[in-house]
C-alpha cells in the first residue's frame, strides 16, 4: 500500500515534471519566435533609418565623380568620331556636344554662327544621314548627362545647405559634400582633429612622410578651395591649417547644434587676413630650415604639390 | 672704244643674266607656291577620304564598348544609391533604370505591377521629393544609354551589311565589326592568315604561349560566337580553325568583289557539321598528346579558357 502510493506520488511528480517541462519548452518556442520577429524588425529599422541625410549626400557626390568620368569619357569618344566630318572645330567636352546634337551635319550651321566659315571650307568628310543621326543622338546623351551633373550639384548645394550649413559656408558646399563623402558621415568628420581634416584626400603624401623621408603634406581636397588655390606657396601651409581648424570647428557646429553660426566664417576671414598680412612675401631661402628632403621645397611648393 | 663697246657688251650680258635669273626667282616662288598649294591639296583630300566605312564602323564599335561600360558603371551607382530605397527590389542594369525612371518612389508602383507587393511591403526608407527627381533623371540618363547603344547597334548592322556582306554572314555583323576594329582596317583583316584571324583578341595567351611553356589559344574574340561558344570543349579547337578560315575568306572576298558570295556560308555550315560528326565524344585521355604544359588541359578546356 505504501509503496504503490509512493510510486503513484512518484508519478505524479513525473508528470507534473513533464508539464512544466513542455510548458517551458512551448515558452522557449513562443520566445524563439517572438526574439527573432523583433530581430528582424530592429533589422529592418536599422535599414530604413540607414539612410541618412549624410548617407544620401555620399551617394550624391559619388554618383557626381561618376557622371564626371563617364560625360569625360563620351566626349573624347565624340571628339574622335565627330573629328572626321569636322576637324577644324575647335570644341571639347560640353560645347561639343552641345555643338553636335544641335547641327550635326556642317551643312546645318547658319551664317550667323561663329563657326560657319569654318564649316562651309571645311576638308572632313561629308556625313550621311544615318551617321548624323546617329552622332546626334549620342551627342545628346552627353548632353544630358552634362545637364544631370547640374542637377546633383544643385542638388548638394540645398542639401548641404540643411544638413551643414556651417560647413558650406566655410568651405563650400561641393568641397564640404566631399570631405563628408571622404570621411564617411558628418559625425566620423566632427569628430577627427583637424591636423587631418587637413590632409584628407593627400593619403598617399601623408604616408609618405610618416614611412620616410618626405615633407608632410599640407592640404587634401581641401587644396580645391580658392582659399588655398589662389594663394601663393608660401602662405598656403599656414592658411590650410588654419582653414582645416574652421572646418573642424563648423562639422562639430552642424553635427552637434544643427544651426547656423556666422561668427566662424567671421573668425575665418580674420584669421585668414592676419596670416596674408604677416606673410606678405615669399621666405628667404636661408630662413627655411635646411629642409630634411634635400631639393625638395621651393619648387614642389609652387606647384601646391605634395598632395 | 673697243673696251667700253666690250664693257658694254659685258653689262649686257649681266643684264640679261639679272634678268633670267629674276625670270627664274619670279619662276621659282611661282612653283613654290603652286607646290604648297598642291600639297595642302592632296592632305586635305587625304583626310576627306579618310574617312572610309570601315572607319566609321570602328568609332562605331568603339562608341559600343564605351557606351557598355558607362552605362555599366552608373546602373552601379542607381544599383547602391536606390537600394537604399527600395532593397528589395531584384532588379539590376537596363530593367532597374527602367523602373526607377517610370515610377520613381515606391509608393507609385501600381497594383498591377508584379513589385507591387514587395514595393508596399519594403523596409526602405522614404523618398523625398528632390531625391526622387533626381533619382529619376539619373535613372533616364542610363536608359537613354541604353537606347542609344542599340541604335549604334543596329547602324552597325546596317553598315556592316554593305561594307562587308559575306563577314556579317559567316560571323555576325557584331563580331564582323569587332574583328575589323581589332585588326585596323577591312583590307588588313583581309590580309591576316586565317591563324591569325583565329586568335585575334587572345594576345595574352598567344604570347605567353609563344614565350613559353602554355598551350596556344584556341580561339580570340571568335569564341563570341555561338558556334565556338555553344560547342563542347573537345571540339572547339577544330570548329575555331574552320570557322577562322571561313572568317577570312570572307573578308576577302567582301574586300576584292564587295559581292555577297553564299556558297561561303553553305561551305561552312557543311565543314562544321562533318567536324562535330566526326568528334561526336570527348576524347580519352590516353588519346591526348600528353599535353607539354603538364597538368593543364581538359580543365582550361572546359572553361574554353586560354583566351
Amino acid at each position: 500500500m505504501q509503496e504503490s502510493g509512493q510510486s503513484a506520488a512518484l508519478q505524479d511528480l513525473d508528470l507534473r515534471q513533464a508539464a512544466i517541462d513542455s510548458c517551458f519548452v512551448e515558452l522557449d518556442e513562443e520566445y524563439d519566435i517572438l526574439l527573432r520577429e523583433v530581430c528582424i524588425r530592429a533589422a529592418k529599422s536599422r535599414i530604413s533609418s540607414n539612410d541618412t541625410d549624410d548617407r544620401r549626400i555620399i551617394q550624391a557626390v559619388q554618383a557626381l565623380d561618376d557622371i564626371d568620368r563617364n560625360s569625360n569619357e563620351l566626349s573624347e569618344r565624340l571628339l574622335e568620331w565627330y573629328g572626321a566630318y569636322f576637324p577644324e572645330l575647335e570644341l571639347t567636352g560640353e560645347p561639343l556636344a552641345r555643338f553636335v546634337s544641335t547641327f550635326g551635319s556642317r551643312a546645318n550651321v547658319p551664317e550667323s554662327h561663329p563657326m560657319f566659315v569654318k564649316a562651309s571650307m571645311s576638308m572632313g568628310s561629308e556625313l550621311s544621314f544615318a551617321d548624323e543621326e546617329l552622332l546626334r543622338t549620342f551627342a545628346l546623351n552627353i548632353c544630358s548627362l552634362y545637364d544631370t551633373r547640374r542637377h546633383i550639384e544643385s542638388y548638394i548645394v540645398t542639401a548641404m545647405g540643411s544638413l551643414a550649413p556651417n560647413l558650406s559656408d566655410i568651405a563650400g558646399a561641393l568641397l564640404g559634400a566631399r570631405l563628408i563623402s571622404m570621411a564617411g558621415s558628418l559625425q566620423k568628420l566632427a569628430s577627427f582633429p583637424s591636423s587631418t581634416v587637413q590632409v584628407i584626400g593627400a593619403h598617399r603624401a601623408l604616408f609618405k612622410h610618416l614611412r620616410g623621408n618626405t615633407p608632410p603634406p599640407k592640404h587634401g581636397i581641401i587644396f580645391n578651395n580658392v582659399v588655398i588655390k589662389n594663394a601663393p606657396w608660401w602662405q598656403r601651409g599656414k592658411l590650410a591649417r588654419s582653414f582645416a581648424s574652421k572646418i573642424s570647428l563648423a562639422a562639430r557646429t552642424d553635427f552637434y547644434t544643427g544651426k547656423r553660426d556666422p561668427s566662424i566664417r567671421e573668425s575665418m576671414d580674420k584669421k585668414l587676413n592676419a596670416i596674408r598680412a604677416a606673410n606678405p612675401s615669399p621666405p628667404k631661402r636661408e630662413s627655411k630650415p635646411a629642409g630634411k628632403p634635400g631639393s625638395r621645397g621651393k619648387s614642389r611648393n609652387k606647384k601646391g604639390g605634395r598632395r
